[in-house]
């Protein structure tokens, strides 16, 4: 049975990444809806991802987002984070909102659009280097929509060549995270359109490259935590984009369309080293809050993330590994099933208590006038969004 | 064997609608790629609209959508759409973009949003009566985004109570054509998500309420051309928005993705009476043109359609039937395959040098100037898009 | 919130039926793995079915299968069924493992086949006069595996005509249920391929044909709660056939996939009313054993509907209609969650101690012996199966 | 523009193998429909299969499936191939079908199951050696139904002690094809479920391992083209397994579901070499025919191909890649749809003639007489079937 002082541990050890892109507006082509209070800068973005971590106590760190969180000065914006108990996370790029983008960035066939897209690439290493990051994440839009738009072997060509040049800039404790992604905004091919063809890349490039898994990315019925074990295996698993979808990359809150699937991801990472810190596997959120308020969306979306880890610490790996070593098929699935469907929440409460958090982020968030007060003072100026 | 002249007779006889809309500027949530000679002006996407028509022949009717294509005086749009050898058609209404409308408009659960949505809707109907428009197409971007979110069953009380008032307003000569989508930008329930919903609503309404096939709105793997052919059989195919996929609402030049899928479609349509001008199915391009020029992409998509009609009617029927009746399952295949593999663009042609056309729509377009023209007159002033 | 008296109450008078031929040996199109100790007769289905009753107390009706289930004496079976408890349930037809059913049954292009397919239905409903039985279940296989194979329309005339057949034959205590399927066996089209067909083949039929929502049976991504809702609503939902899949017709145990599907399938089936008897749905298990044992699945599947129902019935409905009606998004969701988050299983445990049962079923079925009974006694003869 | 002549070489030289278990019965977990006429032994499925080649005159390979094709003597059974102009292709494995397999082969929890199912595979590389093989095809229906069945980290630690041991015991002139799938039979885990995970094991493996790509094993709308031109870039495409699909691996007649899919994949496949004979990319059917006319079928499976090969070999690549370099979105698809919109059936017809065939392989095969022959002559013994 799990020893509850070491879930307990893992609990209060677990670190969870909020994007901060998380807090500003967004939408579907259709409507973006704004909502009021929505932060105006990147420093209020962190204003609000500390107040995230005031409440949870598990998310200090805040992924950016180039050049939608671009400021004069990294360094200030990472002490700025620093003072409010946060540090800078993940820095994502961004090659698929220029003017000159509309048929790729690092794939397109014209050189002088991949010069312009690698140039951004390294700048967001250069950026690192100033905030600290250690992770540069990349996410290509790059596709086409018709076949014969372009070559499928040579938009690999060109991606591989970019890379590789990014990929040489890195220092020694950086490393660079490959996104993959279905399809959309490409709707024909995309050129790292799932984990093989990112783990493909990610393994000529060496050892600090590593694999993201989003886990809104994938066709319709794929087998997520196979993947996650997969690269796991592999030492190749840099991370995870969490958020939930029904469809297709819907980016709803993590957890919130099929927990089970989550507590699924989370016992692979559990089981398979995930969770220690020496893994490295940084647990992300990269999500849409198009119609629901952001701040505690992102907070519910974090203790989503904990009861799922909860639940997955909670799984008697040895009556399980004795269960599925004698074949015993109805045994392995009970025992896998005995830890979904414990109620964790009173154990999470009670770890927030130990830890001087009040046991109902929400609920503490709600009563906590910072609502009330964005809503007031961020008036005027030009609420973040997508910028698209 | 088919009769080449009634073959012929019924291409030169087929209408296909286009959308204002596809003549503005569109793309996904991650970004719009402006285009230069977008149209600025209802007007100027029928000067558009009048080139499609001018190259294929086949294309004079024009679909609206309010509030995109709103202006003071619809009787003057349909005299200028008249001039330029063209009528207004489906008028389309637009419940998603208002910022009331962020959970819902005829199914929102305050009473003052559906009264809004609902006048809107009764706006378009008298819109349709200055411009002459037969057909109210409705499409609802109705939904929720998380399980609780909303009451499934309160939702449809509410839609089925907007529809009666809207139905209880068309003329004699009108009709409501109400569409259905499987999601998006609803991502966990969608109020009218597939046909039958669609089909339950129509039925109740009465026989000026018929269904509209969006072919990118459904599962994947639904087999599109037996809801065509069901619909056909009960009188409630209104009509066609057409598109093509090869994911989700990609919305991507017809024909583009699976012209076979697109050939069935037609097979059933053709072989059920839909093309019969009494059957009144609507044939209505909706597609958004992203990365491509928009006028050739329409002119394309145009000829698409013309094209699977072409192998439709070369369907061997009689042979077809023999072979089904028999149940010789390969004879009957083949008849249709036959018909698929037919190169019918010589006949398209052919049938457009009978009627004064050039035989190439693409290429006399492309050397008409036109492009070029509105490249450098339609400088300043607001293109035209989807304003989201 | 909900009065858990009555939440008990409701728990102790779900009745949830099971399959004969869940007891039986099944397989995919690889490999039918047999068990041992696999029932040999329809009377040793019901032995086995008897276990299931014992142990969880809530299941004590089965569905028979003909011709897989046949016997001489149908008064008997179900005399033999109420010496143990047991009554008999839905009547399943079979029209498709006949040689002449290859291109189809009441749908075949052929007459003669049609003739004798109807009748098969027709002698159900003789058995179900004999059994007491009041509800038909029709699931054809009928379809296309090739474009072109088959006329679409006509099909659905020669569906049309025997199911009117079968209908004006149903006593005025039984009811016709009709099942849809997205695909398999049938590849291309399939004849009843989802619920719209089904509903509007029922609404034609009269208030004694509904439809059957097998869990397994749609399009990837369908929100099979919706279409439970939209058919509440219509008075037009006669059952179910519960079953879970990650991918097509998986035929797994229920709730073992998606138990948050199963839990909001559940939430609208109570809040529509569907848990009152006078509603008369049927909730039955349909699903295969493939690979794990077939009493103990079966034992966790029912008790796996139950948790559903009972977190379903623990949604406090007041907060939630509240939250919805405010448009508080977070809220709504997080009334939903709270209900599916509780651990139930104590609750279960002490509804069963209250009526004199084991609190574990499945442990309680393993210690019983019954097992290694049937596996000692079922020696020789032919064990039951599928019969393909 | 492409040169003719070149264009039928092409098509003259290439070859399809046609795999022995089309010759015979198969169905779906819900009944085999026997056919009349069908072999017997693997003797009469060459047979068979030298009707298609004599028809065709391009498919002179046929793959083996041990044990469905177990003889005493194979070196035998490849001098009565040659005798008909035959030859034997690949050597397909089965690891599915015995008792001992219901939880997985080499993937196994137990090392003497995992040992039974190794010493298979190394039996097919003494059946390769005897026959003449050189391809030793794998497909492992390995996987699991439940989560937590069993682990799936440790099976692929078994997964690639199978490979490696079996990787050794390969000729110089021997190469292992490992083949994935989606799902079936196995319904929540498959051990090799997607390219990426047959593209990792065979890179650690060796150059002799590559990947198989049957083209009906993918999650609904996957881009199977993007995987064969990412495999031909890597030297990793080891072949096809051809057939098609509406919806999960329905092993339909290929080119009968997609045909636009199939000329997209064989365009990749053209302008990557991989119709080069040094390329070896082999080019194989694997395929059900449930309800149609076995023999037929696969004549008409390989004019399919033939088909979508003539048009791939039809595209005009220098146009194309102007079009793709200048950013000409339509001109680029118009290239690529100018080739597939082409009816290229004069063209091998007049190719058959050249080579002293019937134009018309289907019609030339009807009146040869070959099926009444076998309908008459084949009867008693056991038809050859899956024999599951």
């Amino acid at each position: 049975m799990p020893d509850i002082a070491a879930v307990k541990a893992a609990l209060s050890g677990q670190r969870i990444e909020t994007p901060s892109w998380g807090y500003g507006n967004s939408g579907t082509r259709f409507k973006v809806f704004a909502q009021s209070g929505v932060p105006r800068t990147p420093f209020e973005k962190l204003d609000d991802a500390a107040q995230v971590h005031a409440f949870t106590g598990v998310a200090p760190k805040v992924s950016l987002h180039i050049p939608w969180d671009r400021v004069e000065d990294y360094a200030a914006l990472a002490a700025y984070a620093k003072d409010r108990g946060l540090e800078l996370g993940a820095i994502n790029s961004n090659t698929f909102q220029d003017d000159s983008y509309k048929l790729g960035s690092v794939c397109h066939p014209d050189a002088k659009v991949r010069r312009k897209a690698v140039d951004h690439l390294l700048e967001c290493v250069d950026i690192m280097d100033a905030t600290g990051s250690s992770d540069l994440k990349l996410w290509f839009a790059d596709g086409t929509n018709y076949p014969g738009q372009d070559d499928i072997v040579d938009r690999q060509d060109r991606l591989a060549e970019a890379l590789a040049e990014v990929y040489a800039r890195l220092g020694d404790d950086q490393r660079l995270l490959l996104e993959y992604k279905f399809f959309e905004p490409a709707f024909y091919t995309t050129d790292v359109p799932d984990w093989g063809t990112s783990y493909a890349h990610c393994l000529k490039l060496g050892s600090k490259a590593q694999v993201v898994v989003d886990t809104g990315h994938h066709a319709p019925g794929t087998n997520i935590e196979f993947i996650v074990a997969f690269l796991l295996r592999e030492g190749k698993l840099g991370g995870f984009d969490f958020n939930s979808r029904f469809y297709a990359d819907d980016d709803l809150m993590v957890g919130s369309a099929d927990p089970f699937q989550l507590f699924r991801i989370m016992h692979e990472v559990a089981k398979n080293g995930g969770l220690a810190p020496e893994t490295n596997v940084a647990f992300m959120l990269d999500q849409c809050h198009n119609i629901e308020a952001k701040i505690p969306a992102v907070i519910r979306s974090v203790m989503n993330v904990q009861e799922a880890t909860a639940k997955a610490l909670l799984v008697d790996v040895d009556a399980l590994a004795e269960a599925q070593q004698s074949g015993d098929v109805l045994a392995a699935n009970a025992v896998l099933m005995d830890a979904y469907n414990t109620d964790v929440r009173p154990l999470l409460r009670e770890i927030r208590e130990e830890t001087g958090l009040a046991p109902d982020p929400v609920a503490a968030y709600a009563g906590s006038g910072w609502q009330e007060r964005i809503t007031a003072e961020r008036v005027g100026g030009e609420q973040a969004g997508w910028g698209a």
